[in-house]
């Protein structure tokens, strides 16, 4: 038995009702049903549903199921972009979104940040030519965080035709989006939702749709079973192109459920409540400090802190209280600590988790 | 409670283990671990090592996580054809990977036989500009197999550099195949392998990864995350480039571990043996009658069969037993059934379907 309470940031602490929904699927074999039968439309149509409830997304955007975040940014590139994609930069994620569109043969143009800081948003020029605008609300890596104030100011500094694309993957359902400010948000189950891995969520609007289309209809390819007009059809009837991964889309539609009879406003106190303790703690800490200067810029689901502990070592000692934490990404890794604060993570734990440090670490 | 058994052919009945591999996976956290621990890569080198021992595989084969046998197709052509690929088309499925080719772009040629029929390998020209042969060894729409020795016939008979790619998806660990007279083989594991869906399994032998590779230096796109060169660099280090379906890749090292326990050659002596009782039933049957008509290319994992009583009052009446079979593909719904005789099925509820359906139908 393992009873380690993970703060990593994704895969994560699963959200407290999974086990039990996980129970539930296997009495009534979910595993085992047919991906064409009612009962699939049924737990796809109550996932859809949840979503676009918690959301309050409006309905001209789609919810689309793919393998993962990272294919998100495949298909976003192949399916809405020409010749030229634009893109924010301040960390590993957003570098990669970037990398993507390069290694699909588009022109990719970035504005970039240091690691760990955020944007200066009125310095930003968005090129005439870009057809995709990529923006980063929540950098997994760095811990840099874009209020929605501020991704809103894109649609008048971005060319009337380009899409906004917004990477919530490890901060969604935390922040409130204006959905006619933006054309996609995507986001990884493993994080927010406290799921098992192997789901990405794609929210997308029509804006998107006919984008893909125009392309199609000019001739150019949008890939196979996976392009948006193919991918939207489909969900449309409550399905996929192909056997997905059915028992993550019906433990999404029972978390989700769970998370509505909480309500999305109680969610997003909580998580402000507990990262507001996280920082302070951070500020009077002779070991940690917040790695993100600016505290508009602070990442309220992945706090990031620079730590004169090695972060293994930092592991190593809450390990014997069962308590993980993630360590730094790529060259920080031992250099800096990341706290996811989750909803699946409670006031409870998390407070256990910052005496913890404070006893160990001062 | 549901206790419903599911012959339908994938999503079907789980491997018995399953639950209990659930079990262990809830309590140990596994939905929970980062997908760049050590405790991962085990998890991952597990997986593979089970593979390469359940099906022999040698050493110049890698094996590679993908979403779906669906991407598979895609990654596929993506990765290895310039200009041509050629497809055996006598079913849905196998005609999908002739449609994926060509909305990728490709010129795509195809030798087609007529639903439910095999193929005269015999008669067969692999064109000379062919870079990729898509066989079909198992078609699930249609029930139809190809025998392995008809298989090997196509590298004498295709070009030199092109790849012999087999589709798999509902017969492996069953065909044994001589892994020297083909290139890639893939499979999904929500089939024989008796798992949830959300994952498919790519068998790729270097002389693909080298026209990967050839073609990226050329200078075109081979795609992003899931280029060939990019999973092997990936999967050597036990690792995949997005963060994967954990959970499945755990489950299948277990059940791998649990059929290499049984024995694959006893797996396959049960699967032939539970095909003949089904056939043999068909044959005598006053409503049902094997679809395919040339006992040579029957399928021993996916039994098709007509039938004049519709497919879904089969189901109806097999219902009051807690019994499950597919419908027919596509247009075939109500006047065939299909039958997934699967490891997970065993030989006493494969012995109870058969009798039922005397029973109710004669």
């Amino acid at each position: 038995m393992n009873n380690k309470v993970y703060f990593t940031p994704g895969p994560s602490e699963l959200y407290a009702t999974v086990p039990q929904h996980m129970q539930t699927a296997l009495d009534e074999k979910i595993g085992s049903i047919s991906h064409r039968s009612q009962q699939f439309k049924d737990i796809y149509a109550h996932a859809v549903s949840g979503l676009r409830q918690l959301l309050q997304l409006p309905d001209n955007f789609e919810v689309l199921f793919l393998g993962s975040a990272t294919e998100i940014w495949e298909r976003a590139i192949q399916n809405t972009v020409r010749q030229e994609s634009f893109h924010l930069v301040n960390g590993s994620f957003s570098k990669r979104f970037y990398e993507v569109a390069k290694e699909l043969g588009r022109t990719a143009t970035k504005y970039e940040a240091p690691f760990g800081e955020g944007f200066d948003v009125q310095s930003i020029t968005v090129p005439e030519t870009a057809e995709l605008v990529a923006l980063i609300q929540n950098e997994t890596s760095s811990g840099t965080s874009m209020p929605v104030a501020e991704i809103n100011r894109f649609r008048e500094k971005a060319p009337a035709d380009a899409l906004i694309f917004v990477d919530a993957v490890s901060s969604l359902p935390h922040p409130a989006f204006d959905f006619t400010k933006v054309d996609a948000v995507y986001f990884s189950v493993q994080k927010c939702f406290g799921l098992p891995a192997g789901l990405g969520v794609w929210l997308v609007n029509d804006r998107c749709v006919a984008k893909a289309e125009a392309i199609l209809a000019d001739g150019d390819s949008i890939g196979s079973y996976h392009s948006l007009p193919g991918m939207v059809q489909k969900s449309r009837e409550n399905q996929t192109a192909e056997t997905p991964n059915v028992l993550n889309i019906y433990l999404l539609g029972k978390v989700l459920a769970d998370m509505n009879r909480k309500g999305v406003a109680q969610i997003r106190k909580e998580t402000e409540e507990k990262a507001a303790q996280v920082y302070t703690y951070l500020q009077r800490s002779k070991v940690f400090d917040a790695a993100v200067q600016n505290p508009q810029h602070r990442s309220a689901t992945t706090i990031v802190a620079n730590t004169t502990v090695p972060a293994s070592e930092v592991n190593k000692q809450l390990a014997k209280y069962d308590l993980a934490l993630g360590s730094g990404y790529g060259k920080y890794k031992e250099s800096q600590i990341r706290i996811a604060n989750f909803p699946a993570h409670s006031p409870e734990q998390m407070q256990k988790l910052v005496e913890k440090l404070e006893e160990l670490f001062g």
